[in-house]
Protein backbone atom coordinates (compact mmCIF):
# COMPACT_ATOMS: atom_id res chain seq x y z
CA UNK A 1 0.00 0.00 0.00
CA UNK A 2 1.50 3.59 -1.04
CA UNK A 3 0.31 6.67 1.17
CA UNK A 4 0.23 10.02 -0.11
CA UNK A 5 2.28 12.69 2.21
CA UNK A 6 1.22 16.16 2.14
CA UNK A 7 3.61 16.94 5.09
CA UNK A 8 7.62 16.95 4.15
CA UNK A 9 10.17 16.20 6.46
CA UNK A 10 12.93 19.00 7.28
CA UNK A 11 15.75 18.89 9.14
CA UNK A 12 17.29 21.57 12.00
CA UNK A 13 20.41 21.31 12.81
CA UNK A 14 21.31 23.32 15.73
CA UNK A 15 24.55 24.66 17.03
CA UNK A 16 26.74 24.09 14.31
CA UNK A 17 30.72 25.03 14.95
CA UNK A 18 32.55 25.22 11.68
CA UNK A 19 35.73 23.78 12.80
CA UNK A 20 34.17 20.65 14.86
CA UNK A 21 31.20 19.83 13.48
CA UNK A 22 32.25 20.09 9.51
CA UNK A 23 32.21 16.17 8.72
CA UNK A 24 29.63 15.44 11.17
CA UNK A 25 27.15 18.21 10.29
CA UNK A 26 27.66 17.48 6.32
CA UNK A 27 26.77 13.58 7.20
CA UNK A 28 23.90 14.40 9.25
CA UNK A 29 22.82 16.66 5.65
CA UNK A 30 23.09 13.51 2.86
CA UNK A 31 21.42 11.15 6.00
CA UNK A 32 18.67 13.63 5.99
CA UNK A 33 19.07 13.50 1.72
CA UNK A 34 19.44 10.00 1.08
CA UNK A 35 16.30 8.96 4.02
CA UNK A 36 14.06 11.11 2.01
CA UNK A 37 13.82 14.22 4.03
CA UNK A 38 13.67 17.28 1.43
CA UNK A 39 15.47 19.96 3.60
CA UNK A 40 18.06 20.78 6.00
CA UNK A 41 18.27 24.35 7.94
CA UNK A 42 21.56 24.52 9.49
CA UNK A 43 21.54 26.81 12.95
CA UNK A 44 25.09 27.92 14.86
CA UNK A 45 27.97 29.05 13.07
CA UNK A 46 27.29 30.17 9.37
CA UNK A 47 29.75 27.68 7.27
CA UNK A 48 29.20 28.23 2.97
CA UNK A 49 31.82 25.23 2.57
CA UNK A 50 28.75 22.96 3.98
CA UNK A 51 25.96 24.24 1.92
CA UNK A 52 28.02 24.19 -1.18
CA UNK A 53 28.87 20.74 -0.63
CA UNK A 54 25.65 19.67 -0.26
CA UNK A 55 24.28 21.59 -3.28
CA UNK A 56 27.43 19.87 -5.29
CA UNK A 57 26.30 16.47 -4.04
CA UNK A 58 22.39 17.28 -4.88
CA UNK A 59 23.42 18.44 -8.62
CA UNK A 60 25.39 14.80 -9.29
CA UNK A 61 23.07 12.74 -7.70
CA UNK A 62 20.05 14.30 -7.88
CA UNK A 63 16.92 15.31 -6.38
CA UNK A 64 15.71 18.40 -5.23
CA UNK A 65 17.23 18.14 -1.23
CA UNK A 66 17.79 21.63 -0.23
CA UNK A 67 19.83 23.38 2.56
CA UNK A 68 20.41 26.57 3.86
CA UNK A 69 21.35 28.97 7.00
CA UNK A 70 19.19 29.96 9.73
CA UNK A 71 20.61 32.88 11.78
CA UNK A 72 17.85 32.99 14.50
CA UNK A 73 16.34 29.29 15.33
CA UNK A 74 13.77 30.70 17.69
CA UNK A 75 11.99 33.10 14.63
CA UNK A 76 12.24 29.74 12.82
CA UNK A 77 10.44 27.32 15.33
CA UNK A 78 7.98 30.09 16.19
CA UNK A 79 7.23 29.87 12.28
CA UNK A 80 7.42 26.85 11.79
CA UNK A 81 3.69 25.30 11.61
CA UNK A 82 4.27 21.58 11.65
CA UNK A 83 4.96 18.97 14.15
CA UNK A 84 8.56 19.34 15.99
CA UNK A 85 10.48 16.25 16.55
CA UNK A 86 13.83 16.65 19.21
CA UNK A 87 16.03 13.67 18.81
CA UNK A 88 17.37 13.30 22.37
CA UNK A 89 18.79 10.37 24.12
CA UNK A 90 17.18 11.62 27.23
CA UNK A 91 13.85 11.29 25.51
CA UNK A 92 11.15 8.70 25.32
CA UNK A 93 11.67 5.21 22.76
CA UNK A 94 11.39 6.95 19.34
CA UNK A 95 9.35 3.95 18.50
CA UNK A 96 6.30 4.77 21.08
CA UNK A 97 5.96 7.91 18.70
CA UNK A 98 6.52 6.53 15.15
CA UNK A 99 2.95 5.56 13.96
CA UNK A 100 1.78 9.08 15.22
CA UNK A 101 4.28 10.97 13.51
CA UNK A 102 3.20 9.05 10.02
CA UNK A 103 -0.12 9.90 10.42
CA UNK A 104 0.82 13.57 11.34
CA UNK A 105 3.01 13.33 7.93
CA UNK A 106 -0.07 12.53 6.09
CA UNK A 107 -0.89 15.92 6.71
CA UNK A 108 1.98 18.32 7.51
CA UNK A 109 5.15 18.80 7.94
CA UNK A 110 7.78 17.25 10.93
CA UNK A 111 11.00 19.24 11.76
CA UNK A 112 13.71 16.90 13.18
CA UNK A 113 15.86 19.01 15.58
CA UNK A 114 18.63 17.57 15.74
CA UNK A 115 21.54 18.97 17.69
CA UNK A 116 25.31 19.56 17.79
CA UNK A 117 27.21 18.22 21.90
CA UNK A 118 25.18 21.52 23.94
CA UNK A 119 21.33 21.62 23.09
CA UNK A 120 19.86 24.73 24.52
CA UNK A 121 17.36 23.88 27.17
CA UNK A 122 14.64 25.79 26.16
CA UNK A 123 14.81 23.25 22.77
CA UNK A 124 13.08 20.31 25.42
CA UNK A 125 9.99 22.40 26.27
CA UNK A 126 9.41 23.82 22.39
CA UNK A 127 9.70 20.62 21.09
CA UNK A 128 6.32 18.77 20.81
CA UNK A 129 8.17 15.56 21.27
CA UNK A 130 11.97 14.68 22.63
CA UNK A 131 12.50 11.18 20.93
CA UNK A 132 15.19 8.36 21.84
CA UNK A 133 17.08 6.41 18.87
CA UNK A 134 18.45 4.23 21.91
CA UNK A 135 19.21 5.93 25.56
CA UNK A 136 23.23 5.46 25.11
CA UNK A 137 25.52 8.20 23.81
CA UNK A 138 25.99 8.01 19.83
CA UNK A 139 25.79 10.20 17.14
CA UNK A 140 22.91 12.56 16.03
CA UNK A 141 23.97 10.88 12.41
CA UNK A 142 22.74 7.61 13.59
CA UNK A 143 20.04 8.69 15.63
CA UNK A 144 18.98 10.51 12.50
CA UNK A 145 18.77 8.04 9.61
CA UNK A 146 17.52 5.39 12.41
CA UNK A 147 14.46 7.92 12.76
CA UNK A 148 13.63 8.70 9.15
CA UNK A 149 14.06 4.70 8.73
CA UNK A 150 11.26 3.64 10.36
CA UNK A 151 9.28 6.86 10.37
CA UNK A 152 9.28 6.14 5.96
CA UNK A 153 8.50 2.26 6.92
CA UNK A 154 11.95 1.13 6.00
CA UNK A 155 11.94 2.74 2.64
CA UNK A 156 14.61 4.92 0.68
CA UNK A 157 13.36 7.25 -1.79
CA UNK A 158 13.91 5.20 -5.01
CA UNK A 159 14.55 7.96 -7.23
CA UNK A 160 16.56 11.10 -7.60
CA UNK A 161 15.53 13.83 -10.31
CA UNK A 162 18.02 14.69 -12.72
CA UNK A 163 20.64 12.90 -11.35
CA UNK A 164 24.04 13.04 -13.29
CA UNK A 165 25.29 9.48 -11.89
CA UNK A 166 23.68 6.41 -10.35
CA UNK A 167 25.11 4.01 -8.63
CA UNK A 168 25.08 -0.12 -10.63
CA UNK A 169 24.95 -2.33 -7.57
CA UNK A 170 27.50 -4.75 -7.39
CA UNK A 171 28.16 -8.02 -5.36
CA UNK A 172 31.99 -6.64 -6.24
CA UNK A 173 33.88 -3.77 -6.70
CA UNK A 174 32.67 -0.02 -7.67
CA UNK A 175 30.39 0.67 -10.81
CA UNK A 176 28.75 4.14 -11.44
CA UNK A 177 26.78 5.09 -14.86
CA UNK A 178 25.99 8.35 -16.29
CA UNK A 179 21.81 8.72 -16.42
CA UNK B 1 11.31 -15.71 20.65
CA UNK B 2 14.98 -14.85 21.56
CA UNK B 3 17.60 -16.63 19.96
CA UNK B 4 20.78 -17.35 21.57
CA UNK B 5 23.77 -15.98 19.37
CA UNK B 6 27.02 -18.24 19.20
CA UNK B 7 29.08 -15.13 17.34
CA UNK B 8 29.41 -11.45 17.56
CA UNK B 9 30.05 -8.32 15.93
CA UNK B 10 32.92 -6.70 15.34
CA UNK B 11 33.33 -3.64 13.57
CA UNK B 12 36.94 -3.09 11.47
CA UNK B 13 37.24 0.77 10.68
CA UNK B 14 39.51 1.12 8.15
CA UNK B 15 41.85 4.09 6.47
CA UNK B 16 41.44 6.45 9.98
CA UNK B 17 43.12 9.98 9.76
CA UNK B 18 43.96 11.34 12.79
CA UNK B 19 43.12 14.97 12.05
CA UNK B 20 39.96 14.79 9.52
CA UNK B 21 38.31 11.56 11.16
CA UNK B 22 38.45 11.80 14.80
CA UNK B 23 34.84 12.49 15.32
CA UNK B 24 33.33 10.38 12.64
CA UNK B 25 35.58 7.50 13.93
CA UNK B 26 33.89 8.21 17.31
CA UNK B 27 30.59 8.07 16.88
CA UNK B 28 30.80 5.00 14.38
CA UNK B 29 32.53 3.25 18.19
CA UNK B 30 29.59 4.50 19.95
CA UNK B 31 27.07 3.49 17.56
CA UNK B 32 29.12 0.09 17.16
CA UNK B 33 28.42 0.18 20.93
CA UNK B 34 24.83 1.44 21.27
CA UNK B 35 23.70 -1.10 18.79
CA UNK B 36 24.83 -4.12 20.14
CA UNK B 37 28.28 -4.86 18.51
CA UNK B 38 31.28 -6.34 20.94
CA UNK B 39 34.43 -4.52 19.38
CA UNK B 40 35.74 -2.12 17.17
CA UNK B 41 39.04 -2.67 15.57
CA UNK B 42 41.04 0.53 14.33
CA UNK B 43 43.04 1.11 11.55
CA UNK B 44 44.59 3.85 9.44
CA UNK B 45 46.59 6.29 11.37
CA UNK B 46 47.16 5.26 15.31
CA UNK B 47 45.11 7.23 17.20
CA UNK B 48 45.13 6.87 21.36
CA UNK B 49 42.70 9.83 21.93
CA UNK B 50 40.03 7.87 19.91
CA UNK B 51 40.92 4.80 22.11
CA UNK B 52 40.49 6.30 25.70
CA UNK B 53 37.49 8.55 25.05
CA UNK B 54 35.27 5.32 23.91
CA UNK B 55 36.66 3.19 27.07
CA UNK B 56 35.71 6.73 29.26
CA UNK B 57 31.98 5.91 27.60
CA UNK B 58 32.52 2.34 28.59
CA UNK B 59 33.42 2.65 31.74
CA UNK B 60 30.78 5.19 32.42
CA UNK B 61 27.84 3.81 30.72
CA UNK B 62 28.66 -0.18 31.06
CA UNK B 63 28.68 -3.52 28.90
CA UNK B 64 31.97 -4.57 27.74
CA UNK B 65 32.70 -3.01 24.47
CA UNK B 66 36.03 -2.80 23.53
CA UNK B 67 38.43 -0.70 20.94
CA UNK B 68 41.87 -1.41 20.18
CA UNK B 69 44.30 -0.45 17.61
CA UNK B 70 45.62 -2.82 14.54
CA UNK B 71 48.42 -1.87 11.90
CA UNK B 72 47.92 -3.99 9.70
CA UNK B 73 44.08 -4.65 8.55
CA UNK B 74 45.38 -7.76 5.84
CA UNK B 75 47.00 -9.62 8.53
CA UNK B 76 43.56 -9.21 10.56
CA UNK B 77 41.49 -10.02 7.86
CA UNK B 78 43.11 -12.61 6.85
CA UNK B 79 43.14 -14.23 10.83
CA UNK B 80 39.37 -14.03 10.92
CA UNK B 81 37.57 -17.02 9.93
CA UNK B 82 33.73 -15.37 10.76
CA UNK B 83 31.70 -13.65 7.95
CA UNK B 84 33.52 -10.79 6.60
CA UNK B 85 30.52 -7.71 5.68
CA UNK B 86 31.85 -4.55 3.72
CA UNK B 87 29.51 -1.36 4.46
CA UNK B 88 29.57 0.32 1.07
CA UNK B 89 26.78 2.36 -1.65
CA UNK B 90 28.17 0.37 -4.71
CA UNK B 91 26.97 -2.89 -2.83
CA UNK B 92 23.94 -4.61 -3.29
CA UNK B 93 20.86 -3.69 -0.89
CA UNK B 94 21.85 -5.16 2.63
CA UNK B 95 18.03 -6.16 3.21
CA UNK B 96 18.82 -9.12 0.14
CA UNK B 97 21.42 -10.72 2.97
CA UNK B 98 20.24 -9.94 6.28
CA UNK B 99 18.25 -13.03 7.42
CA UNK B 100 21.44 -15.05 5.70
CA UNK B 101 23.69 -12.88 8.38
CA UNK B 102 21.51 -13.33 11.14
CA UNK B 103 21.62 -16.97 10.60
CA UNK B 104 25.31 -16.56 10.50
CA UNK B 105 25.02 -14.85 13.96
CA UNK B 106 23.55 -17.86 15.23
CA UNK B 107 27.10 -19.40 14.91
CA UNK B 108 30.17 -17.59 14.22
CA UNK B 109 31.33 -14.15 14.36
CA UNK B 110 30.11 -11.41 11.80
CA UNK B 111 33.08 -8.70 10.50
CA UNK B 112 31.25 -5.33 9.40
CA UNK B 113 33.93 -3.36 8.07
CA UNK B 114 33.31 0.47 7.37
CA UNK B 115 35.83 2.60 5.70
CA UNK B 116 36.79 6.09 5.54
CA UNK B 117 36.56 7.94 2.06
CA UNK B 118 38.94 5.69 0.40
CA UNK B 119 38.72 2.27 0.43
CA UNK B 120 41.42 -0.04 -0.92
CA UNK B 121 39.93 -2.04 -3.97
CA UNK B 122 41.49 -5.18 -2.31
CA UNK B 123 38.45 -4.97 -0.12
CA UNK B 124 35.89 -5.48 -2.44
CA UNK B 125 37.65 -8.85 -2.83
CA UNK B 126 38.69 -9.97 0.37
CA UNK B 127 34.94 -9.02 1.90
CA UNK B 128 32.32 -12.16 1.44
CA UNK B 129 29.28 -9.60 0.78
CA UNK B 130 29.66 -5.80 0.13
CA UNK B 131 26.21 -4.51 0.85
CA UNK B 132 24.69 -0.76 0.57
CA UNK B 133 22.32 0.95 2.93
CA UNK B 134 21.07 2.88 -0.12
CA UNK B 135 22.92 3.60 -3.20
CA UNK B 136 23.74 7.40 -2.53
CA UNK B 137 26.18 9.09 -0.73
CA UNK B 138 25.43 9.84 2.94
CA UNK B 139 27.39 8.11 6.23
CA UNK B 140 29.29 5.23 7.43
CA UNK B 141 27.93 6.18 10.99
CA UNK B 142 24.64 5.54 9.50
CA UNK B 143 25.10 3.02 7.45
CA UNK B 144 26.86 1.03 10.54
CA UNK B 145 23.45 2.31 12.45
CA UNK B 146 20.86 0.97 9.97
CA UNK B 147 22.50 -2.32 9.21
CA UNK B 148 23.03 -3.78 12.96
CA UNK B 149 19.49 -2.48 13.69
CA UNK B 150 18.43 -4.58 10.87
CA UNK B 151 20.56 -7.41 12.25
CA UNK B 152 19.77 -7.28 15.49
CA UNK B 153 16.17 -7.71 14.48
CA UNK B 154 15.47 -3.67 15.21
CA UNK B 155 16.54 -4.73 19.28
CA UNK B 156 18.96 -2.78 21.17
CA UNK B 157 20.73 -3.84 24.00
CA UNK B 158 18.35 -3.74 26.97
CA UNK B 159 21.06 -3.39 29.88
CA UNK B 160 24.58 -2.83 30.04
CA UNK B 161 26.18 -4.58 32.61
CA UNK B 162 28.44 -1.95 35.54
CA UNK B 163 26.68 1.08 34.15
CA UNK B 164 27.78 3.82 36.38
CA UNK B 165 24.82 5.84 35.22
CA UNK B 166 21.55 5.25 32.97
CA UNK B 167 19.42 7.42 31.32
CA UNK B 168 15.74 7.80 32.98
CA UNK B 169 13.18 8.30 29.63
CA UNK B 170 11.76 11.75 30.05
CA UNK B 171 8.94 13.85 28.05
CA UNK B 172 10.91 16.62 28.39
CA UNK B 173 14.28 17.59 29.86
CA UNK B 174 17.25 15.74 30.97
CA UNK B 175 17.24 12.95 33.76
CA UNK B 176 20.32 10.21 34.71
CA UNK B 177 20.45 8.16 37.48
CA UNK B 178 23.40 6.67 39.43
CA UNK B 179 23.37 2.91 39.10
Amino acid sequence: MSIVLMGCVIILRLGHRKERDKRITTHAALVARAFGAKKMVLCGEEDESIIESVRKIVERWGGDFEIEYCKNYLAFLKEFSGLKVHLTMYGIDFREKISEIQNTLKEKDILVIVGAEKVPGEIYEIADLNLAVTHQPHSEVAALAVFLYELFGRKFPEKFENAKIEVVPCVRGKKVKKV
